[in-house]
Parts: C-alpha cells; structure tokens; sequence
C-alpha cells in the first residue's frame, strides 16, 4: 500500500492520544491501539522506503531503566533517534525504589528540554507503573506551575503490569502473519509458562499479552503449573470481560489446536511478592534463600518445554510460535529451557520479526503523544 | 517581549565572548554576564515558544564530569542538543588527578570534532580549576599547532572556586523575580550555612554566590559557624571590593530582614584542603576519621535549619528561599537537614524554577562562545 | 586543492565499497585504500572548512567496545555523528566471548534502524576478527530474511589481527607528510617493539603496519626481542610477498637509515595465545602468573626504547617518529618506558596530527559503504 492511503487510513481511527501518557493498553480505546499498531507499521514502511519520520527539531527522549535491558533499550534509542530527539540516560535510580520529593524534583530537573521520558521498572511488584505516574504526576506539576515549556509524555517500557511496547509488536506481528485485525478473531493463542533455570522473571508479558489479545477477539489460554498464576485480580478481570478465556495447569491442553504459542518463563506472583519485599530490604540471604526454593520448586517442571511433541498437539502442527526474546533454548543457550533448539531454529527468524516491530511502535507512542496532526505532519515528508 | 526585540536589545552590551573559555565569573565583565544572562532568558522564551535555536549542524560537545551529578549533566546534556551538538561523555578521568602530558594528549584526542568541553571537577581544593586551565592550554596548542580545525572552548561545569551555570541561572532566576538588574541593587541577600546530615560538600556555590550577586549591587550577607569560612582570599577579595558585604556567625543575624535566603551546607575550608591531601593520597581510614570528625563537628550546628521561626526573620517574613538543588529537607530526605519541610514546600516551585535557568545559561555560554555574529544567526531562526 | 577538483579525483579510483564491511586491509585493493584515504584527506578538509558532510538523516551508529578504548571511542562517535547518525554503545558484551545464537539474535535487535556497526575486539587471538564475521553474518541474513530494512556495515576498530582504522590514519599521516603516495615508495619505516611497563598489548598496531605499508612499496623492517614475534602465518605471508620486508632482533639495526620510526610495546604472540586460554577461563591466578613471568621477561629489554642516540642512527638523524598514542613516555608516564621525554616531545605535535587523521577515516569508511554515488552526494554539500 501506499505510504500516504496508509497515511489517510489513520484518520478512520478515533484516537485521542494527543498529550497522553502510555501506561497500560487497558487504558486505550481498541481504535487506539490499533491506531499505534498502524502507525507503527506506517513508520516501519517509511524506513523500509528510506523516509525520514523525523519530526522534532530538537529536544531529549529520557530513558530511565531501573533493570538491565539490551533490546527495549536500543528499541527505544532507535526511535527517539528516528523521530529527531537526543537519547539521555538517567542510570542514577537503578534499582533504588524512590518516592516523593526525590522522585518529583529529579522529575522536573531532567525535563527542562525533555519531550519523552520512557520508563522500564519491572522489579518491584506494585511499585513499576506507580513510579511511572509519579513521575507523569511530577512532570505535569511542573507543566502547570511553569517550570517546565512542554510536558513530556511517559512511555511505559515494561512494568510490574504490562509490557506495552512488548505486547504492541506481538500484535502488529500477529496482524501481519494472519493478515487483519478481523482474522484475529477467534484465533486459538496458548500464553504458557515455561522452564527456565532462573527465577524472577516479570510477569508483564504474560499479563500484557493475555489481556491485549483477548481484546482483539483471541481465545487466548493461559497455562501454568498450580502456584505460578500472575496478578489474580488481573486474571480475574481477562476471565470477566471474555468468556472464552480459560487457565488451565497443563501446556499439551493450552497447545491443542492454537493457532499461536507463546511459551515463556515467569516467577509466580507469590515469590515477586515476597522478593520485593526482600529487594525492599535489601534482604541479600533472603533473596538467596528465596532463588534457591524457587529454582528447587521450577525444577519440577522441566518437561514445561516447547518442543517438536507439543508442537504437533497444535493447529496442523504449524502454530506461531513466539517469543518476546531472548529464550532460554535447550542445549543452545543452556542445558533446559524454554524451547527446543529444533522448534526454535524453525521460527527465529519469525522471533526477530515479531521484535523488529518494537521500535517503529515506541516511535508511533511517541508521535502520538506530541503531535496533534499526525497524519499532515508526516504527510509533509513524503 | 518579543524575540526579535530581545534580540535587538542584546547588541547593547559591551562583550567579547566569541572564542573565550567560561571558567570563571570574576573573569567576565559586567557586560558580559548581563549578556549570559539576557541571552539564557531568550533561548528559555524560544524553546517557551517552540522555536528552535539549533545553531551547529553537527560536531561534539563533550562532557567531562569528575564527580556524579544528575542535574548538570542533564542541563549541559539539553543545551548541546538543543544548539544542534551531539554529546559524548568522557568518563575515564573520573575520581582521578590527571595532569601533564596525559591531559594535554586527551584533550586534543577528543577534541578533533568537538565544539564545547564540559567540565566539572569539584573535589579537589586547588585542582578543579586548575585542571580546566589545562585542557583550555591543551587544545589552544593543538589549535594554534594546526592539530584542530578549530578550538573547543571549556565551560566551568562546577569547580572548586566557582559555579558559574548556577551563580549565573540564580542570577537569572532573581532578574525575574525583581524584575530588572537595576531592582537586584540594595536587595539583601543571605547566603548561609546550614546543617546537613553529609560532608565534604564543595564551596563553589557559596563562593560563586557572593561573588557574583555583590556585583550586581547586591547586599550580601554571608554566614556560617565558626570555622566554615570559604577560601579566606576570597573573602578578602569580596570583602575589599564591597564595603557592604558582610561575614557573620549567626544565621538569625544575616536573615534578618533579608528578601533573599540562600541556606546551604558546606564543608570548612580547611577541612577541604584536608581531605584532597587524603584524596590524593586514596588514604581510606584517613578520609574515614575525617568525616567522622566533620559529621561531628557538624552535629554541633543543627539548629543551622531554615525553618519557618527563622523565615518570619526576612523581609516582611516573605523572603525569596534559593537552593542549587537537591536540598536535604527536614523529615522528608532526612532526619535533620538545611530546611523544614514547610519553609521547602512552601518555596518548592521556586526552587524548580531556578533550576530552569541552568540549561539555557549553558546553551548561551556555549553560543556566544561560538558565533561571532550570533544574533544574526538567531534572527534567521525566527 | 579545492574541495570540488578533490571529489572529481575521487572518482579515478576502481573501488567497491558500497555496502561492504571493512574487517581487514588485507582484504581491500590498494585503490580502495587510496579511496579511503584521500576521501578521509577530503573530509577532513571539508570539516576545516566550516563545510558539512552529513549525509544521513537520522539512523544509529552502534559500537561495540570489548575492550577499553578512550581514543578510538572518540573517533568512531566525532565520525558518526559528524555523518548524521547517533551513537549507540552496546556495553553488555563486555570483555565476554559470545558466539552462536547470542551473537546472532543481538547483533538483529540491535540493528533495526542502524546503519553502522564499529567493534573493538582485541583481547583475544583468533577471536576477534572472527566475532566481527558473526556479526557480519548475522545481519546479513537479518535482511536477507526481510527482518532487517538494511543491512548495517562493520567496521573493524581493532582486532586481534588488524587495525584498520589506525593503520590507515598513519598512512594519511605519511602520505601528507612525503607528499604523495607515490614518495612512500622505496621509503623505510622501522616498525620495532619498544619496552613499556605493561604487558598483554594487542599485535594489531603492528600487524596492521607491516601489512599495510609494504603494499605501498615502503621498505619496511620490524624489529623485536627474540620471542617476540607477531601471528608467524601473517609474518610469514608478508615477507612471501615483499621481498624487501625485513625482520630483526635490533632496534639499533632496524631504525639505521630509517626515514619513519615506529616503536611501540606488544605482547609476543605466544604470550597472547596463552593469555586468550586464560582469559576463556577466567583463570584469575594464571592470569597473574602470566604477567609476572611476562614483565620479568620485558624487564630484560628495557634498553629498547627510542632515546635520542637511536634516533641518530636514522636518515639524517631526523626519522619521523609515530605511535598510535598513548605512548608509554619515560619520566613522563612511567620511569621507563617506549620513547624517551626528549624524543617524544619533539614529535608530539606529529604524534597528534597523526592521530587527527582517525575519525576521518571512520567517516570515510562509513560513507563509502552507504553510499553509492558518494561524490555526487558530496557535491551537493559544497
């Protein structure tokens, strides 16, 4: 399609994205997010076409990432780069849970030319995206007051709920592979647990996924082993809204008949309870103590492992199977995983797609935010 | 005011800034630090406006920081990117006492397509400046020598005599709030001491604030416990060129009726030189009895809080509170701190708003450093 | 010359760059090494010009530094954001050897919008090189599989094998300093080892030279302590092909009429092969064992340094004398070391012109293999 019919088309959206904050996708209308996955599909076609999307002049995209990351990092680089802003790291808060005035004036002291602050705290249940509506509270304090020109706009780069930018790329993927937001309906998605020998892993992609696809008509399954659910409200809440959501405790039941496989490691909701309690405390033989029951208790649940059996319980035996990256595969990057080397040499390179499409959506949430017309903004660059 | 009028009324100064390194206000003319002064209040109402000063089209500013620092990194951060710079950070020199070839050979090695240099570097009594003279030396040679294309020029990031981007954005900050340079004349102002649960604080701020206000007409008070005097030549220094300046042990004595407070913790001058003997020589216990010795010592003072008794002291009770940020602030960043809770929260959005002067005095050294005809190229940009 | 007749010249040579790595000299023409040069020569006059050669819009320039670097480090950011790109440092790497799926899955999600790639690999023999090939590969087949838009290229910026970027610097050094390529032949340069008070320096500077200055028709001889050999395969080959390549056990032998001196410290080949075991498993204590029987060994041959006697024994007494800096100077940065104060501080301005000519060279190494018709591009920056 044409850059500028795709251009056009954005406009059948109602979309009120202006100004706005990106926390949660369950604060985002269904023509919103699709909106962002549009767009983001637009921008990737304007690089693909080498056309520049870059719209600021000048002006600092922050990043605060309270855990390590590589991938969300150079994704959200890229775009703050491709849309014309300046990348600035503020790597002083790393693992610190901060509050109050703290939080509030090193808000406003990084913001004077800011126009983009992306966030990734993801350690700390219950903490991740209140400190990111600190931060947003802050920042529009200091907007109102006149200490700051402009308010920038947070986007949430992974919490302690969701994933957005994650759960966002998975969807424009699962809109390319199946061809339209409509042949998502009914479309069988397996979000599974899976082994892996670490423990701690976030509950956001699991929780981002189950409660965005679920929205796009998917008859999503969640499976785990008994005791490693997510968030129970949170769960809760997916179960309420769509009947056909269903949690089960067995990975062969979730794969039968999917059309879609996303098995993953997590910690149970119980044990990031307790750790951030102890990351709280900075409870260093607890933590120990707790990585050891847990790795213990994980232990018993190795054949959790995406292979070629469990491939075939699967639609045709052909499933899509996905992964946020990077997976811990069997024999390749550790003894046993996630995944088998064989059922992930088939679809790496479907995984590096699904990821390709993170950059161009954190660079739609970014426009969006900041440029009240879009579409004749980007228009002008055609 | 309009731009192109501020602009106009910037030629009416007398200055020579083009290809001058920033080190120190006591260098610069009257004139000149009007001119810093008027220049950062445009470019603060060009971004206010959303137009752009970006001036280079490409080349490095590079920062040097030999202490952490969040609030100026980010502020020369915003100012290279909003003049059209990129930023590299040079972060191999931290916490060390370089000199001699080896700076002299660094600074040219970074400087081959640089435009500005960065530096803070506070620790030392008698070496932060220094230590900027050099790399000014440096590329100067390598300029003259052919070496460089042209030469970068340093700016005063925060040195162990003065703090020319704060002294110069408070400046700023109290231009608007008395309206005009001429209304600063008469104003009292007290720069105090004040309690502070840590040590080994530099003296720049008190230092670059007396030195700089007294200039502009200021009456300024300077108080602190027995003990915690400044470097005692610069005092005699302020003391002799003007006759109203004063040096008092009492904080109650300089705020009273005050329109302006600036309480803020300090470490002695001679413990200061004390411990960049330590320092120098990384003697561990030695830097560990000695802050205890000083926190001791300190502990003697707490009553040195500016709390709302104290306020009701200053002008009509209704004196302006300044802090170069962050502030320990009683019960909220510490048991016992430079300010109460109230007093700080009451003046909380001043404080912020101080600060925003900082980014846009640093683009404004690093222009008028770097364009001879610069309000020329600043009216194309309207 | 002017910038125009400069880029027309340009055009005399057969090259092609255009969507190429540059992983090895070796592996380049030797018009292509011209091209490089004398585009590095251009650009450099461009930027001392006051003339822009930004090219590219926006896109990341990504490194990768698996060793310390300040000075390459530099180069690499002044050449990537001078051409319109922003920098991005992929530190997670680390002193790590990665391989397989880690490096393959990264070297794609770090690429996304990127347009180049420069890593810094040293450390360890027979890896180096080769991790820059995985890379290589890697995105390679990330847009051969439509995962990547394009497809970024590596630049060498050191390895256990070349050193690209440097070598070529020193040959834009010698060319502007005999005149012409042309004079170089025939010409004798003394690349000797030269004792430092460290151990483990890569053979790349070394190896790099050699390679590059026989096939520029320099009579070169490499001197070193017996034992100290470089990869023998490498010496071995360049001797095949120069008949005039000489290797020596005296420094005295090797700068007798030398017209260029190089002296400069390295680990011997054996040495570092061992260290490589070592280091693959982090033998700590072997490590040190290693450098204490190393610099006992180094400590033999301390009379290998260039005084101002050796010097005398070079055509006319007046060799240029070169080093990719830092150099290890005696009684300046050590008690003993690679070039006496006397002799260094002579050609220290030389050393730096040198030096001056590294971030040109990236920048040409960047340009030509983006774009295709290059000088035409160029051409419309005048």
């Amino acid at each position: 399609m044409e850059l500028k019919t795709k251009l056009e088309g954005l406009k059948k959206f109602k979309q009120n994205l202006f100004g706005k904050d990106f926390l949660l996708t369950t604060e985002k209308t269904l023509d919103e997010l699709k909106y962002i996955t549009e767009l983001a599909e637009t921008l990737k076609e304007f690089h693909k076409q080498g056309k520049s999307f870059k719209l600021f002049d000048s002006g600092l995209g922050i990043s605060i990432f309270r855990d390590n990351s590589t991938r969300t990092r150079f994704s959200f680089a890229s775009a703050v780069n491709a849309t014309g802003l300046g990348i600035s790291d503020l790597d002083e808060v790393k693992s610190q849970i901060a509050h109050g005035e703290t939080v509030r004036e090193t808000a406003n002291m990084i913001s004077f030319l800011a126009e983009i602050i992306g966030i990734r705290d993801d350690m700390y249940l219950g903490e991740g995206n209140k400190y990111m509506r600190e931060v947003a509270d802050a920042v529009q304090e200091g907007f109102e007051k006149g200490v700051l020109h402009r308010r920038p706009n947070v986007v949430n780069l992974q919490c302690d709920i969701d994933h957005p930018t994650q759960s966002l790329a998975d969807l424009g993927k699962l809109k390319d592979y199946f061809g339209s937001f409509e042949n998502l309906k009914g479309k069988k998605l397996a979000m599974t647990w899976a082994y892996s020998p670490s423990y701690g892993k976030p509950l956001s992609v699991p929780q981002g996924i189950v409660t965005l696809m679920t929205r796009f008509g998917m008859d999503v399954t969640l499976a785990y082993p008994e005791g490693y659910n997510l968030i129970p409200e949170l769960e809760a809440k997916v179960k309420n809204d769509n009947p056909s959501f269903k949690v089960v405790n067995s990975m062969e039941e979730a794969f039968k008949d999917a059309d879609v496989v996303y098995p993953k490691s997590w910690a149970p909701f119980e044990v990031m309870k307790e750790r951030t309690k102890l990351l709280q405390n900075s409870d260093k033989d607890g933590l120990k103590e707790l990585e050891k029951k847990c790795l213990a208790n994980n232990a018993k649940y190795k054949n959790w492992e995406c292979d070629e059996t469990k491939m075939k319980l699967t639609k045709g035996g052909e499933a899509l199977y996905m992964h946020c990256l990077p997976a811990d595969i069997t024999d390749v990057s550790c003894k046993e995983g996630e995944v088998s080397k064989e059922v992930f040499e088939k679809y790496r390179i479907h995984t590096y797609h699904e990821a390709s499409y993170k950059p161009f959506v954190i660079a739609a949430m970014i426009l969006s935010s900041k440029f009240e017309n879009l579409e004749s903004e980007l228009l002008k660059k055609l």
